[in-house]
């Protein structure tokens, strides 16, 4: 097996290798390698040889949305062009995974770009968490001189909020910085909510850090823009076919330290929620503005995660 | 003068006496012995000797909300019944200040007891921050051998929702505890919240700890019922002649303690927020249920704080 | 013990006298018998017996609401005034339960006067069950010379509807019957929702016929009025001091006749559901147009039902 | 006939006494002068006399709010007390009129000091037509030191808003001028809303110059609060009984100019609209900030439009 | 003429063949067998030879949604790929005929599948009518293990509902049937309606059995989920060029039994009602789980009903 | 230089071709010209000077919407296609050229024909400024014999609503004038807001005439339809890419006179208000009936305004 593929694979396995993007380029570059790297002799080994690969990758972290997203699209655009000799292939496949790196490291920059453009000079921004697309955003914002003041949810049970006010703080841009319980109390006089996302389902609902939906419900109450800046790879494929994204329980000491313990008392610590598509303006990605409406329409479009298709892996 | 209203007036002003409940009955109760240890010769001047005995306790603590009240409810039934002799008006003042005292120490009791009515057994109830009103509610619920199951906000920055688990625990209610972001994750599946009040205002708002507000209006989104538990003393006599309640910003240390402080980061603090009338089903007081925007009914009716009638201290 | 009251006491228990107004009515001549062939011989005597004889009748029919209302009325306005002698005592009990009688007679006229000015010529009305109220609202719009067109909703399981239909089309009013699902269709064509009531309850609730609350909601979704015509008698003492108003299932087979029996299938049959106050404009009574929320006040200043005085027969 | 009583019904007939203020302080002033000047013999023949005239009053402009509302708080509050003699009736019925000639007088400069209370310094302000009880509001503000900013809707077709922005700037206030339109564009920035009445109605809805429902609705879709600030005698007592305010047309040239006829095109210039009581966050009236519904307890209390009972001057 | 084509135009116009989904098979089979069958000499005969044809079958039923769309897909993507000769243009169209008769006979299956998915176990179920499409849903998710409890609105006039009840029933599954007005009053402890639809607009509303649209409505109220179940020929090409879905009024006898007849009653029976996209979740369709605002971009892309483009058989 | 493309680009520059319809057309036609009279010797030559062209054209008008999406159509379809020889090349973008110039000629026809569609006869319509689609659309219905009425807003600040009113009598329709601020008033008893655009935005915002997004919010509030009626060249291409429609402020004498002058007031006259996507059905356009948020699917299919890629013209 190629070696390159399989110290990918293990690095994503042992989550050595994490965070969508990473995830992402990491096996989008596996694939590059393993075409590189083939002698296979005719174009369906070569073909199958490089489904195989996709396979093997996909199955390394069966929940990372992110991984089968790179998988699809080198395939989908790798394998579909030219395809009269293994040399053609090769570079197809090649090239459909520079395509896809390439989009995935100019993609925070691009959403910054984008995003930045819909903030006004004298804007007050609410965010939540620690999310970088939505971090560059209001950066790139004030990049350009516009002089904004941002609200960071303290983000509990991590306070990853506090990370999210330090960057921007040095950005320097104004902070102030709240409990998740004061999102309403201040997004009456705030334009705009800039969070981030874990992941996009197929009809436009936003799963990210719990305390998102409950801003963004505050925010349609207050008539505050919502934006959510998000790179085209968390749209999650599986969502097309029904699948709903789980929303895992973590560690109760995370909200209750062991030492506080309290008997009889079960503590419950969902890490996201989900935010509904009626609450969300836009979704910023790197490849245009969307409302979130179009999400069905950009998965099928990029990835070809179109209509009841198998996996290609499978095929 | 008079030595215990002097003891009284000290306590409320050192803070030695504090919370709404306790200021209450003991403004009422210096009233008491103001009138018992009275030695006026004429109607005019017992009369005068109350009010002047009201003015100087509530100038101990302008902002309290309970004690105005209280004195109210004393001159108001006390200084408008027989009034044919001093002895006559010494027995009505008494009087009025046991009722209002009665009625305090029950009220308590009679809020548990209605409110625990409007709980179904099998009921899910989420509330916040550290109620004595709404955990008395879900107290009776379950004294009652109903099997009800809360969900207790943390409550940030003090984490008095800890408070509130512990008491519900101890009372053999399974309770679940969760960071303040939660609520709207879990209020569908929950069928009621029950929540407390600093204060209610003349049209029905509740000022309560922050993040009431949220969870108020994630549960109207939901069809959850809402209910707040409160003394009629939380109902805000200045409400009714245009003031508004002042949110106080805390210690921004209860947010991020010094030791963990940002350059450049503000922190806000502000400890209460206002839910309004239209997220509230009901007030459960001890004097009955009421929709919120009976408030004004019940502020004049109760305390006489009718229209635009003066202090009647100043009178 | 007086046979007059033995008697009514009886007809209520009995299901003989049945349906709000009578039972009200019926009560309410219970106690003036009472008061007029009283002997006793001191007023304290008198006003046990009086007293007595309320609780007496209340026990007939625990869950009916005109009953206490009924009783609540009489004593608080009889045993109230000057007591000086058993005679005037006697005069006045006899004279609010006069007062009683006559509003409660007079009610649905009234009601139908004040409903009907509400009416405008030409509108489209929706209606559901068969609430004499309601339709006395409408006989008295078209008695003025109003062409109006209703909208009957047909009314499962029972089809009330179809005698609601009867009964305005014997009216000469122009009527359409709709099964109940099409209540969304017609409503935003419609000026006026107008409904009966089957108790109110102190926050302005409005308890009635299941499908109410369903045609109110969507009536607030197309901006259409709704209005609920309903003695005063209707609205609910018990849920003043918490009390929940129980929805009674009743026999499935109203639903599915035992005929066409399902294996596996159980029937649900609620028979009233609860329309929230934020969807009705007014309720029209025989003391006057008021807005849900004044229920309270309604209930605690007609019947003293006031603050947590306990019944007045118990004392 | 009495000659004031006499002059003031013809002035109020031919319109020389105009406005709500005027016409209720000169109808009351009337009554006041009759019973001065009565030479009746028996408490019954004065109380008629007086009764007489507040009919006499009433007929002169069945349309009016103010003028109804002025007759009952005399007679309610005049011939309600002691009348053992009639010198006792007319101290009484003087003394009466004489309340409500101070209350009306006051009432603006209270609507001011409350209204004013709830507007914090900074806050940018909504308004409509021309109004001097929200004028004097926001004057109060002003007077007080706070820097406000007023957006003054020009309200066609009179453009009475151009006077309001004459009265603002002239009293030292920030003021803008913009189109009727331009309500919503501007009030998500906006801190509050405040307009004036011409009528409430006794479930709290308010009629008001057309536009204001419109802007109440954008304020709420905002989360912008809403304060109408109006005396008492504007609260509509025939709403009671269920009348409905009718909705006057004025004269199309107010919208097209007779010379820029169209021929075919029809003009339609209602001049009030209604604004629900869910828009409206309070009424700031003379006698204290109330939640609109609470109109119908106001009524009542004040003016004796109690439930059924018939006009005092028809008994 | 083709025989095939014939009988089977025969069968559709005579209604022997009925069904969106039978309508669609049988209309393409007719199609493929046309194009088996031609004995055309040029590509261009061949090509007028099956578009004749499709024209044919569209006019036996203009107002069957699925009948033109089977038509489209066949033309779209049977003429549209390689055609250099009448054999090449014949294996095409059979191609394009069995690709679409296949998605059709498994569309219930995979909408099973795709649905079930989002089913939680334990979860509540509301539903109306008798749809194929959503019974397969609650099928998949009860064969998956999962225990779910369903409600069954009985929809009337023709009581689908029983046939629903009896069908899931028989699958294992617990079932309430209920009266169509109670769905409010079960919707908030539901976690979920599915419905069917029997046409989808360009715009994302769903037409579908009367009813749906108030459940949808009371669903939405209450944050409960709202899911279509749906094949892809059920989405109406020409509310793309903005015809508006005909709402047929059915035989008044199904409402009121002509034996129960009422003089001047009238009674409307309106069969389906239109549900905004605004309420609905998603639409499961068997090409993927869509938002409803996807429809546009799912109808163009599918059967070409692109743009103006005219029907491909009228060029 | 090519003669035709000066004429054009400074006609475009100095507004004497004004209108988004005529400078789409003019410039596409430009394009047409250059590329009919280039004498460029390979396709590559050739290419660049239509790009030139296209670069030169938009810059004429940065801020006009549909110059830049006619360059795009003709680039993206013209230089698309077969491009084996200038000639080829050339017939290419000539038939681009021709295909974008005969749709937008033909768009207004096709907006009335499909938008009618969706009107019944008796239906009653609310407009907003003089928008020539949406006259289109009524004017097509009264044409099909539909006997509609319009209520058009006179649209301050400069009464554009009266020439609307002109147009719809003398297609013999019924027109009612009412003042901007009456909107809300006739909505109710209005079936359906049509209403034009002046821009969308990739997420379905409608940016128009102030008065619109208010209209549109009332429409709401009644259940009452909004139809946009736009060509598809008022699609913002640059919203795709995050920026934001400007909203120019307007000369403040149109609001108030100069001689109307009042000191201390300023005047504010933005122009447009934006209408967001949940307050709108559809979008009629000339290629079909589309939900707004499928907007950014028709931006990046027609225009290839598609994810990043650059203008065309820059490559």
């Amino acid at each position: 097996m190629n070696s390159e593929l399989e110290r990918i694979a293990q690095g994503i396995s042992s989550m050595e290798i994490r965070g969508a993007g990473r995830i992402a380029v990491a096996s989008a570059s596996a694939l590059r390698s393993v075409a590189n790297a083939s002698t296979a002799g005719t174009v369906e080994e070569f073909s199958s040889e490089v489904k195989h690969a996709a396979r093997r990758l996909v199955e390394t972290r069966p929940t990372a949305v992110s991984l089968p997203n790179a998988m699809r699209y080198v395939i989908r655009h790798g394998l579909n062009g030219d395809m009269s000799s293994v040399e053609d292939a090769r570079t197809s496949v090649i090239k459909a995974a520079d395509d896809f790196i390439e989009n995935a490291n100019n993609a925070l920059h691009l959403i910054g770009e984008f995003g930045s453009r819909r903030i006004l000079d004298g804007e007050k921004v609410l965010t939540v968490c620690n999310s970088n697309a939505a971090i560059e955003v209001m950066r790139h914002a004030a990049a350009q001189g516009k002089d904004i003041e941002v609200f960071a949810m303290e983000t509990r049970p991590r306070f990853q909020g506090r990370l999210t006010a330090t960057a921007l703080a040095e950005a320097g841009i104004t902070v102030n910085l709240i409990v998740d319980s004061a999102a309403r109390y201040y997004v009456r006089e705030v334009d705009h909510v800039i969070v981030g996302a874990d992941a996009i389902t197929a009809n436009g609902a936003v799963v990210n850090k719990i305390g998102t939906a409950t801003a963004a419900l505050a925010a349609h109450e207050a008539r505050t823009r919502v934006s959510v800046a998000a790179e085209t790879f968390k749209f999650h494929p599986d969502t097309v076919v029904g699948e709903l994204v789980e929303i895992e329980e973590r560690d109760p000491n995370e909200v209750l330290p062991a030492s506080d313990h309290i008997d009889g008392v079960r503590v419950r610590n969902p890490v996201f929620d989900i935010t509904p598509s009626e609450y969300i303006d836009i979704i910023v990605t790197e490849r245009g503005v969307i409302p979130p409406q179009a999400s069905f329409y950009l998965l099928t479009n990029l990835f070809g995660w179109h209509l009841t298709e198998r996996d290609p892996w499978e095929q």
